[in-house]
């Protein structure tokens, strides 16, 4: 196989050389593929709806959407236009164009908590603002997180230890997710300074199931923060946009104070948000948060343009159809071979582990069997399904996945 | 004078009240034009070349660049066209395209001491980096950096204390800009924790003068490094390509162990970098930072491009050039009054303040005489020269700075 690997990555191969002598390691975070089973391009040439194409010309059924911003599919033509519209007048200016005006309207008018919106580029930048809103807020320091959560890759956040300084995490205190009783403990750890409890909409760990949220969860950890006056943050920007038009847990009816929005709220174009209530708007404004590039016009039009594209074509609704379909095929191919597999997460989200598989082995030759067949979805990070996705593109990556299973079966053996 | 405020800046206005509904203090940030003279423009609505319009079709002479970013003029054709190439492929993809190579391989050939490139967003990504990389190699934590510098808005370097908590800036020492001997002390109180030393290649502090670095001040920081094993970091994020086609410092024959970058590297589009020696490649490595639209290929088409351009337009010895004729012009227009003026800088990166002026009354009529006029420049933070800037836009803005002169004798009388 590894002469099919070398033929079809030629180009990659020797891009890869070259990074080699002037990017560390060839390449830094998380699209870093040398921890992928080899047959992953590093370089990627081109995008187009559900479509994505390598250096080689490798054409590629796409489950990652870039991670997660991509929601509409590559290149949504009513995005791209409005950007290039707004690019042909200024993107980074001396001050925001109307747009950053809208474009606040409209996540407000969008999210039912929120009440006020600024913004910034990276999902770190929203996290981040998040924790200094709520220390200015609460005039309190401790803030609690569940353990292995992904908020970012700041010191203070970042899952890498390298670098980090104790001091960075000296006011985080860890709970379980869906445990009220370990943020009941980790609250009263914090004693009469509590500032926040950041939360994701749904457990989202790095290379184990995904795991949906406990109503009873969420709902507690808003009681607790009322009875205490804590800042409730839900950090929004993995699933933002992508479960629900407004917040991810407003279909549980509990609103968080502070949310932390990216990744898909501009398709694809560099943005950061925090949205909150109106009770935060003064300890917003007291924080000093800025960065050179944060007024720039072009990733707003963006913006704006893939929240009325997402209600124009019901992305959310889309996405559950054909996610379904790819849940249903998946399972029912697993059950076929006896495989017992762990398919988990939203069906927008997905996400399958093999049971036993603790080294990810078999997640590796099933991965590796897709990549070579033409879908490019990931061994241990959740998959992400684009409103571009159709039937015809679910039935192509079930055949691949046909054949992905029968290599699991010959590894397993 | 009120009147003319409101009335041309009527469109202006509406934005403003559309905004403190929903952005808090009706924006955030270094853009908030909040503390600057009545008769400045929040929003605006484009730029070309030197040339900049604000929402009410107001046109002014640009001397703030976008605050830096923007080096080679506003929508530099050939800029823009690298980044509308790329788009029309793809930006934020599952890797990075074969860009990232490049425009690694085009910074470690333009900046001597760069061996190696990572990429990101922000010049506070950078910066973070930065630190992050210094404690990763050296295994200690402190880091000194000049009282009063700005090196981003993150908690631990952020010049706003609301939200703040003391541990962020637990292993920061304070030296004094051009003062070696306030270093040769700050080292000796991180005694054998001494991680980096952080600097700017001129001290650019907001509301003060600027001020070139002694040339005993860098090469003693270098010799202090070479002695004690910690990283020299400098902050090139403002500077960086403005004052020379490589690190700000070459010209002083200093050469930092790591730079961060921002700002103009890509002309105004979102990037940040870092360089490093190849003795910090390893820790450069060892750090887990990552963002989600740190990979997009947009950016780096427009960063590539800018290092074309900067080379073939010779763009510092131009703006060199027209500096030097705005700070003549300048001067000159001061002593006629009798009016104590400093200019102080590079002539591309000027600054003026009037002697005595405390409470920045005086600049502050200047400035809103200026931008009245049709020059946006202002009065507490320093100004940028474009390589779009052409003798006849000094002239111009001249023109205008003569009667803002005018303006400042009636107020000092």
């Amino acid at each position: 196989m590894s002469d099919v690997v070398g033929d079809r990555l030629t180009i990659d191969a020797g891009l890869r050389a070259r990074a080699r002598t002037v990017i560390p390691g060839g390449l830094y975070g998380h699209q870093n593929v040398a921890l992928l089973p080899r047959g992953y391009p590093q370089f990627m040439s081109r995008g187009l709806g559900a479509h994505v194409w390598d250096v080689d010309g490798n054409e590629y059924v796409d489950l990652m959407c870039s991670y997660g911003p991509v929601l509409l599919g590559h290149r949504h033509p009513r995005v791209d236009e409005a950007a290039a519209r707004q690019a042909a007048l200024g993107d980074c200016q001396n001050g925001p164009s109307p747009l950053v005006v809208e474009l606040a309207e409209a996540m407000t008018a969008t999210v039912a908590h929120g009440d006020w919106a600024i913004f910034s580029k990276n999902g770190t930048d929203a996290t981040t603002q998040c924790v200094t809103i709520a220390r200015a807020a609460t005039g309190k320091r401790k803030i609690l997180v569940a353990a292995g959560a992904y908020h970012g890759a700041a010191p203070w956040c970042t899952p890498g230890p390298s670098g980090v300084v104790p001091e960075d995490r000296a006011h985080l205190i860890e709970y379980r997710f869906n445990d009220v009783a370990s943020v009941e403990a980790a609250a009263d750890a914090a004693a009469d300074d509590l500032a926040g409890i950041m939360v994701s909409p749904i457990r989202h760990d790095i290379g184990v199931d995904l795991e949906l949220p406990d109503p009873v969860f969420a709902s507690g950890l808003r009681a607790l923060c009322d009875r205490t006056g804590a800042v409730l943050i839900l950090d929004d920007v993995r699933c933002g946009l992508r479960l629900h038009h407004g917040s991810s847990w407003e279909p549980l009816g509990v609103a968080p104070d502070l949310s932390a929005w990216s990744k898909a709220i501009a398709n694809g174009y560099a943005l950061g948000a925090v949205l909150g209530r109106d009770s935060l708007a003064g300890a917003a404004r007291s924080i000093f948060t800025t960065g050179s590039f944060w007024f720039a016009a072009v990733s707003m039009a963006a913006s704006l343009a893939t929240l009325e594209v997402l209600r124009a074509e019901d992305t959310v609704g889309r996405t559950v159809k054909t996610g379904a379909l790819l849940r249903h095929g998946l399972a029912d191919q697993a059950a076929g071979r006896g495989l017992d597999v762990r398919l988990s997460g939203p069906v927008q989200m997905p996400f399958m582990t093999f049971a036993g598989d603790h080294d990810f082995a078999l997640a590796d030759v099933f991965a590796r069997s897709a990549i070579l067949g033409g879908v490019y979805l990931h061994p241990r990070h959740n998959w992400f399904v684009s409103g571009a996705m159709d039937e015809a593109d679910v039935d192509r990556v079930l055949q691949v996945t046909d054949a992905a299973f029968d290599d699991v079966v010959a590894a397993a053996s």
